[in-house]
C-alpha cells in the first residue's frame, strides 16, 4: 500500500533525495567508501558542504553580506543562542508570541536581558496571527515566527521593522520566497523541507556579532562558526548531505517559486475541502491559516475514531493533530506530491457520504 | 580495489550497520517510509531509542542510578555543558591537559569558574599521558580525556580521584571496558567507534544537576534531556539508528571485551612493525600508547611522500597525521579488521625492503 507522509515533521522528503542519500550511505561516489565514515576534513565533505551552501544561497537568493551556517541542536538551541549573541546586557528584545515554540524562544531570552511581548494570540490558543502591534525602536531585535506548525498558521506577510528581524523558519522555510535581506538572522531545524533531523539552517549578516558584551561559550557563539565555515568542530556530515540531496531536487523542479505554487494549490484543495464539507471545520482564522500545516476538526466529535481508522486504512500517515488542538493536522511539506491531498480529499467526501 | 579506512573520525564503521542504515533510509522495517522521514515522536522512533539505550547500557554495564542520553553539538559542546551544570559560581575544577581537546575543554571552563590544571603533558608537545599528579579535594570536578586522537596516547588506568571524574572518551568508548560507577560523567561523540557525526553520547549520574547555582538555557540543562529522555525537541533521529544498528553489531561479535582483545591485537601488529622496521619510529612514550590511533613518523622525512603514494595506490585512507604532529596516523577503531593492519604492516616491510 502507497503510504501518504502528512507528518509534522521530521516530515517526507523527496523519494529522489532518499535514494541518493541511501546510495551514499552504502558507497560515496564509487569512492569505496560510506558517507558515514568520511572524514569532515576531506575533499569529499569539503564539495557536499560547498553544494549544500551554494544552493542555499541560490534558492533563497542569499545576499553576499550573510553567512549560511549548518549548526547542530534544533531551533531549540537557536531560542538561546539568539539572545546570548544578540541581546546586549541590560539590553531589551520584542518578541511575538504566535505559539509555544514562540513563547519558548521568549523564555530563554529572558535568561539574558528583558523581554517585552509586543503581541500574543495566546488569549485563543493561537489559532491566528498577531497584527497591528507597534515595534519598539529602543530593543535590540525583533523575534517573529514565521509558520506555527502546532495551530497552522502562518505569517502571510512580515511587519515593516525599525529594528533587526530574526525569525524562525522551522516549518516553512523554502516553501515560498522570501526577502532574506529584510531578516538580520533567519534560523530553521531543517526536518520539514530542508533535510533530516539533525542540523540546522542559520542564516546571518556577517557583522552582527560581537556586540552582546558578554563572554559565549565557544560553540555557542555565531562567530566561531562564521570563522570556521561550519567546520569548527565535527558537523553532522550525513544530515548536511540529505539537506544537499533534498535542495538539489528544488533546484531541478524548478526552485522556490515553482514550489510556491504547488504548496499553494495543495493548501487550497484541501481548504476548500474543509470549508464546504459539512463535516469538518478548519481551528485557524481563515487569514492566518498556514499553506504548510492545516489544522481541522470533526463538527462531530464523535466520528473522529471512525475518521481515523478510514485514514489508516488507506495508508494516511501523521494526520492526528497536536494535542493542544486536537483534531488532524495534514502537513502539505514540499515533498508531498498534491496527488496524496487529492487522495486525502476523495477520501474525506467518502467520510461525508457515509455519514451524512 | 578495496578500501582500509584508517581515518581518525569520522571513522570506519562495522559494513552489517552500513547497509542496515542505507536500508533504512529507503524503508525502515517495510513501513513505508524512510527512517528520514518518520516522526520522532512514533512507536517506530521510540523503539529505536529505547533499543539503542539498552545497548548502551548492557555493554558498558552501566549502572541504574545514571541517564544515557542522546544530545547534539559533539563533545565541544559538552566541554561548555559540564561547567555550566556541574562547576558552581565562584567553584573550582581540575583539568589534566593531556592535548589540545583538554586545553579546549578547560579553556570553556573558565567562562564559568576556576580551573585548576593540575597536570599537562604539553612540554613535549603531549606526547605522553600525565601521570603522579594530585587531585585537589576542594575541586567540583576532575576533567580527564581517556584518549587523545591527535597524539596518540592514551589513558591505560584511571587515577583513584577523591572527586567526582568527568570523561571525555570522544575517540576509545565502546573499545575497551570501563568501571562506568567511577565516573560522574562520560561523554563522546559518537563519530568514531559508535556511529557517525551528529550525535553525542553523555553517560551520567542522575543526581548531580541542580547544584551549580547559575540559570542554565534550556538545551544546555542536561536536566532537561534526563526528564524527556532526550526527547525535548527532535532529537537526531538518524544518527541515533546508525549507532544503534553499530552497537546490534558489537553485541553480536561478544561485545566489549571481545573487541578489546581485537583491539588489542590490531595495535600489537602494528606498534611491533613501527619497532622493529629500521625505517619508522613511534611519536608517543611506550606507556601511553594509544592502542585506537597509532602515531608514527618516518626516519627519514624525504621519504614520507614516496611512502604516501605506496599507501594511496593500495587503497590505504585516513593515514596521514595531524599537522601538529606530522607524520602517520592510523586509528584502529573498532570496525577496522585485523586484515587490514596486517596489510598495512605488509606495506610498511615491502617499503622498508625497497629503501633499505
Amino acid at each position: 500500500m502507497t503510504k501518504h507522509n502528512f507528518g509534522a515533521g521530521p516530515g517526507i522528503l523527496p523519494k529522489q533525495a532518499l535514494e541518493k542519500s541511501a546510495q551514499a550511505v552504502l558507497d560515496l561516489n564509487g569512492s569505496g567508501l560510506s558517507i558515514l565514515e568520511i572524514s569532515h576534513r576531506s575533499k569529499d565533505f569539503d564539495d557536499i558542504l560547498a553544494k549544500t551552501k551554494s544552493l542555499v544561497k541560490e534558492l533563497l537568493n542569499v545576499p553576499d553580506n550573510y553567512s549560511i551556517l549548518f549548526l547542530q541542536g534544533g531551533a531549540s538551541t537557536q531560542f538561546a543562542m539568539v539572545p546570548m549573541n544578540l541581546l546586549p546586557q541590560g539590553g531589551k528584545a520584542a518578541y511575538v508570541e504566535s505559539g509555544v515554540w514562540a513563547s519558548k524562544a521568549a523564555k530563554e531570552a529572558k535568561l539574558f536581558g528583558e523581554v517585552e511581548l509586543v503581541a500574543s494570540s495566546k488569549d485563543r490558543n493561537f489559532c491566528y496571527v498577531p497584527s497591528g502591534y507597534s515595534i519598539p525602536k529602543d530593543v535590540a531585535y525583533l523575534h517573529l515566527t514565521s509558520n506555527n506548525t502546532i495551530y497552522g498558521t502562518q505569517m502571510s506577510s512580515f511587519p515593516e521593522s525599525p529594528v533587526p528581524v530574526v525569525c524562525d523558519m522551522s516549518s516553512d522555510i523554502f516553501s515560498r520566497p522570501v526577502d532574506v535581506s529584510n531578516f538580520d538572522l533567519i534560523y530553521a531545524g531543517a526536518q520539514k523541507n530542508m533535510g533530516p533531523a539533525g542540523v540546522t539552517l542559520v542564516i546571518m549578516k556577517n557583522d552582527i556579532c560581537g556586540k552582546a558584551g558578554r563572554k559565549i561559550p565557544t560553540m555557542l557563539d555565531y562567530q566561531t562558526h562564521i570563522d570556521n565555515d561550519s567546520l569548527f568542530n565535527t558537523p553532522p556530515v550525513f544530515p548536511i548531505y540529505v539537506c544537499m540531496a533534498t535542495l538539489e531536487w528544488l533546484k531541478e523542479i524548478g526552485g522556490v517559486p515553482a514550489i510556491e505554487k504547488t504548496n499553494k494549490e495543495k493548501a487550497e484543495l484541501l481548504y476548500s475541502e474543509i470549508d464546504s464539507n459539512p463535516l469538518f471545520k478548519g481551528t485557524a482564522d481563515k487569514e492566518s491559516r498556514s499553506k504548510m500545516n492545516v489544522c481541522f476538526l470533526l463538527e462531530r466529535p464523535e466520528l473522529e475514531e471512525s475518521f481515523s481508522s478510514l485514514l489508516k486504512a488507506n495508508g494516511i500517515i501523521g494526520l492526528k493533530g497536536h494535542r493542544s488542538v486536537g483534531g488532524f493536522r495534514a502537513s502539505l511539506y514540499n515533498a508531498l506530491p498534491v496527488s496524496s491531498v487529492e487522495f486525502l480529499v476523495s477520501l474525506m467526501r467518502d467520510f461525508a457520504k457515509s455519514n451524512g
